[in-house]
């Protein structure tokens, strides 16, 4: 049988709903529900203040991040959960700026997303030693990994146009002039293969909301590499990261590797949501994923290239290129968007004329690929979106 | 009606367990396991990414965060959630610190919580320039409020003792010489009656997850005050703070007051918990709760004091200086703690040798207190602890 018709049946989809934005918000898998549930009803209610240990809440943010290592090729015991990507792009930047304290640039690309060079913006201006945040054009980067520069910060897929960068190219390029990289993986983990052990990487950040489907708000996680998960220390230095968290020393002292990077005390709740949806991501391999996602794919820009001619594809064509999402450009876009999704199909646009379509095999098929292509095609032939709509500004994620 | 017997019967309390552990991890409100369950089906499960703006999702962290405002005396439109309170202290700090450019030490006191001081002693490593932490016991802060203080940093009651520092008469002293205040309130917010805008505090932050009960890892707040709301730049600019997240510009630009705090996506799971939670507050006051709160406390001192006379009170006897729990204080406390919990009473302990019960009435009333000096009562008599258990670390929160 289809795997994927099996992993389908595991998540809520409301009814008359095709759901293509999997890449912004993951839909809701039926197990996360009764896990939340029970773990409120049995460990909060229960147990109280002694689910910290009776129920292993306080080891969560190491093993359940493990869990999400395996789907980035971390190494074991190398990645923790906790608070959210913005947060986790500050504490891998600021320990990278320490790791080449000599130089002044961060490398980071106009496709970046926004809050990525945000928090790389507020810790310049708090830092005040004349660091320079150079975003380039993304097919510049490799032309900038010069020996000016510090650290280079990337999204490895696109959020509009789901272009995709290749991690190993690029950080080979970047370590031969000794930059540390920082590899955000918020389009990545659950959507393409990744193996930041093979690709030596140094840092990676994503989010768990998205492609692993753990709901709004579900925490972060970050990556160190082994060599320098002991020998960073964090800017962020709460006291879950401490050496010794229970014995309230009045002085910060680093926890053992990746266990530094925890902050605060974590979402329990959430992560119970996060641990439901991962058990979905043990019964597949993400190659199977990849495979069925590019099928889907192009079936997708197949029949909407036939169906709606006014739509230009605005991600790259070769599938190899692109991260699990397909994007078409029209100076409308953002009233089509309105007019598709109130016609039961829903993706999401972006600024200035983007459509964006995640293709999210784990609950999408065929069938709903080929729905929203007609739907969308409905959408144009009718001219159904209406014209005053547009510039009015999109208020999803 | 005893509006305490209406609340009391809002929690889902453990068969058998009298729980004096409120001030660590509050209990299950009936309704929050009913809100978050009604949340993730009808919210996430139904409406998806469009719950960000048809179920308010975004607007939450100031929604409910002037929820806590009004507990805490905070003006309208001045409060938002977030974050951990590590992260909401390092926020304040450096933006505390921004507003005294000039000066060097950052003042605060050995009764803090250490993740405040772990924050402190990070952000001052990664700034760089001669800054200063200048720990003090706590009755020597007034005395250390001079001219080269930047920032004074207290967390208002003490984690172990349950010493209350006068907020309202350190921070006129501080601003005599015009050092900006930030104050903690985890262990204030819900338990005493708090007025930061007539105390004039410049900033306050606290957590949600202890008098508050929203449920393990529950959000965080901040308080700023609104002559600085739309001074300050926040140190972690995430795009949730920015002026208008969803245009993606590729800078920076802080939003309107409080909003700038925001950072990233907030923990909408976490926030349904919080919600329901802060339904319980709008049936009493603070005043109410506070003078019940005194009653139970003299009178747990009282009913220990005579039946426990090896135990010494380790907390300030004069109720006004008191916040809301009682501790006292034995060389063999963990293994006291220990026994007492398998007893069926939870309190918990701090090193090196405290026993802390949290008052919390809302869901306690004079039956619970006799019932935990009884059972303490019946512990050391029997002697009931195991004495090799002395200095096993604790591993609670």
């Amino acid at each position: 049988m289809d795997i994927f018709k099996t992993t389908r049946a595991l998540f809520h989809l409301p009814e008359g709903v095709t759901y293509l934005d999997g890449n912004s918000l993951g839909p809701l898998p039926h197990a996360a529900q009764d896990r939340v549930d029970a773990m409120m009803r049995d460990q909060w209610g229960e147990m109280l203040i002694t689910g910290w240990n009776k129920a292993g809440w306080m080891e969560q943010p190491s093993r359940v991040g493990d869990r999400i290592g395996k789907l980035i090729g971390a190494e074991a015991g190398h990645v923790v959960l906790g608070d959210t990507l913005s947060v986790k792009v500050y504490q891998a930047l600021a320990s990278a700026l320490e790791l080449n304290p000599d130089r002044k640039v961060i490398l980071s690309d106009s496709g970046n997303f926004p809050t990525d060079l945000y928090m790389a913006q507020g810790l310049i201006r708090m830092l005040d030693r004349d660091l320079e945040l150079r975003v380039v054009p993304p097919e510049d980067v490799e032309a900038n990994l010069k020996d000016d520069i510090a650290v280079m910060m990337l999204t490895q897929v696109d959020y509009r146009s789901g272009r995709m960068h290749d991690m190993a190219h690029l950080t080979e390029v970047a370590h031969r002039s000794n930059i540390i990289t920082i590899w955000d993986l918020a389009h990545s983990a659950g959507a393409v293969p990744v193996d930041v052990s093979k690709a030596k990487a140094d840092f990676a950040v994503g989010c768990s909301y998205k492609y692993l489907n753990s709901g709004p708000g579900g925490p972060a996680f970050i990556y160190v590499a082994p060599r320098y998960a002991d020998v960073v220390t964090p800017a962020l230095s709460g006291w879950l990261g401490h050496a010794a968290p229970f014995d309230f020393d009045l002085n910060y002292k680093a926890g053992a590797g990746i266990e530094r990077m925890r902050v605060g005390t974590p979402a329990i709740i959430q992560i119970a949501a996060l641990e439901a949806a991962l058990d979905i991501w043990d019964m597949v391999d993400m190659a199977q994923v990849r495979s069925r996602a590019i099928e889907l794919s192009e079936l997708f820009i197949k029949e909407v290239e036939t169906r709606c001619p006014e739509l230009v594809l605005a991600s790259p064509r070769d599938a190899a290129q692109r991260g699990s999402q397909v994007s078409f450009a029209h100076p409308q876009g953002y009233a089509i968007m309105q007019a598709l999704i109130a016609h039961g199909v829903v993706g999401d646009f972006r600024a200035p004329d983007i459509l964006r379509f995640g293709i999210t095999p784990l609950y999408l098929g065929h069938d709903d690929i080929i729905r929203a292509a007609k739907t969308l095609q409905t959408v144009m032939d009718g001219a159904l979106w209406d014209r005053d709509a547009y510039r009015v500004r999109a208020r999803v994620t």
